[in-house]
């Protein structure tokens, strides 16, 4: 058996060092100096990561390039911006790197997240859990009068991937009708998916929506004005994708203009949002800091994901979640 | 045909007078002098009531063991408190006056509300939309290592009717374990249904407690010092039902004392709750105003619903939502 060195650039807890330990014994591991605090900080070069077999964490492309021996990536996000443009694709190919992702890790949070969205708002619970005066009285009758149940509305998915999947799951006992736009659709969506073309047509009848897209240069400022011109009126803008697929002042002009209902996003750009800026003080638009794939044992999930995606690298298997 | 003499005791617009006048026509509508503005009001003795075959709305037990020619009264609401007691019963049983509710109005908001609840504990939505630091921080990473996707975990229903029903319903793509508690099993439940000896363990097991028990003798202070102290430590405790099915000082006790992780509650007692109330200051407990059952067109959609049951009731039919 090939011994492996695997470098892991975050930190860990000694639990989760075990756990690490055990499931990549007769393999080495290999810790920076500076371990990576943040999945959106740029680490600190080392001089261990051109020695080793596999990078689990978030690698710089940079020392990708120059790491001679690397047989195989492990993102530990679900978004890989960093890697996702045509040089670094044609390096891996060249290369026969795999590149995988912890997309798996994260799709059920963030489509709890998302649905924590849309119900939330149906039921406006950040006005009623606001709301101190009862029966009657003017407030009470707006919330009472607005809120709703989703039942036959329309949600739009944008970026129909595992968690645009998993969130139609969850929806699915609502009895909304449900659209997705997929870059590559697959068939395997279960929902109608729209293509280019039908993508305005979709955001003039949906009532919701849902944007998950990548970062990557053909999404980057997806949601300019101009698409929100096309957005049905009244309609709910949710963003749990990545900040820069939105031209945020386009959103801010659609949230003030009403053109769009509310806007809740878990991402922006930059993050956090400064405290003084403009969405801050939209009545409608309601911020949560890029929290959606968080979960209760979220590293222990990432580090089981990682590893059985190393059993399979061991015996030769194809890798989950492979991205490149 | 029988002309029948319906009284209605709440406001209306054009919009649904016209409604009422269509789907009643060859019939009297009669309206109070001053309508009914809040479902829990005790509305004001009208003459007319005595002389009148249908009540539609919140009428007084008074008004109706006087009002000899009542054929039929169809309640406004979901809960029926004022009429729920062995007098009632037997004063509707020997006069052969059927009693049906408005169940099937608001069970479908209700149940989205405390899907709501739920998934927004689950994400700390609260505290997540109040958040204005990013990534790393103590705050952030509170949150995000807390937040969870209610998978692989225990609900338990109380109050097993329409809405407990439809949360079930709402609940199912989750993978969580559903248990009910109900008065009298029907055996139609399609979760398991827990029985008095088995509430204890069920207390125990369950992460989450949903009260949707309706107020009655049985029922009142249910939620006292004793069954709190049977909860699991850490779970969620959710109110849907009614206020009075809860003894206040004993959930402020469990919240405060961390036996319950937070409390989520649509009804109080009194409603609203007093601002100074210490319910109010408890960081962990979320109050709605008694909007569970809103949605956009209520008294249309409750309008019809008494229309669908006239129909029935003219032709002799079972009616919906029969209470007694």
């Amino acid at each position: 058996m090939n011994k492996h060195r695997i470098f892991v650039d975050f930190a860990v807890t000694p639990e989760v060092l075990e756990l690490l330990q055990a499931g990549t014994r007769g393999h080495q591991l290999v810790f920076p100096k500076t371990p990576v605090t943040s999945v959106l900080a740029r680490p600190e070069r080392d001089p261990q990561f051109a020695t080793v077999d596999i990078a689990f964490g978030q690698p710089e492309p940079e020392a990708i390039a120059e790491a001679g021996r690397l047989k195989w990536i492990h993102v530990s996000t679900s978004g890989i911006t960093r890697y996702d443009n045509p040089q670094f694709h044609a390096l891996m190919a060249e290369r026969k790197i795999p590149v995988t992702n912890s997309a798996s890790v994260y799709n059920e949070a963030c489509a709890v997240h998302a649905l924590s969205f849309m119900v939330a708002q149906a039921r406006k619970l950040p006005q009623a859990l606001q709301c101190r005066t009862g029966n009657g009285s003017k407030l009470w009758l707006e919330i009472r009068g607005s809120s709703g149940t989703l039942r036959g509305e329309t949600v739009l998915i944008l970026g129909y991937g595992a968690i645009g999947k998993r969130l139609a799951e969850l929806l699915q006992p609502f009895h909304m009708k449900v659209m997705a736009y997929r870059r590559k659709p697959l068939g395997d969506e279960g929902v109608p998916v729209i293509t280019q073309g039908q993508l305005p047509g979709a955001l003039a009848e949906a009532d919701h929506v849902v944007n998950i897209l990548p970062d990557s240069a053909a999404t980057r400022h997806f949601f300019d004005a101009a698409r929100f011109a096309m957005i049905k009126p009244g309609a709910i803008f949710y963003n749990i994708g990545r900040g820069t697929t939105v031209v945020q002042d386009a959103l801010l002009e659609a949230l003030r203009s009403g053109r769009i209902g509310a806007g809740w996003l878990d991402v922006t750009e930059p993050e956090p949002l400064p405290d003084e800026h403009s969405l801050r003080k939209e009545p409608n638009c309601f911020i949560t800091p890029h929290v959606a794939g968080g979960h209760v044992g979220e590293t222990k999930t990432l580090v089981r994901h990682f590893l059985r995606n190393f059993e399979r690298f061991v015996r030769g298997e194809p890798l989950l979640d492979r991205v490149m």
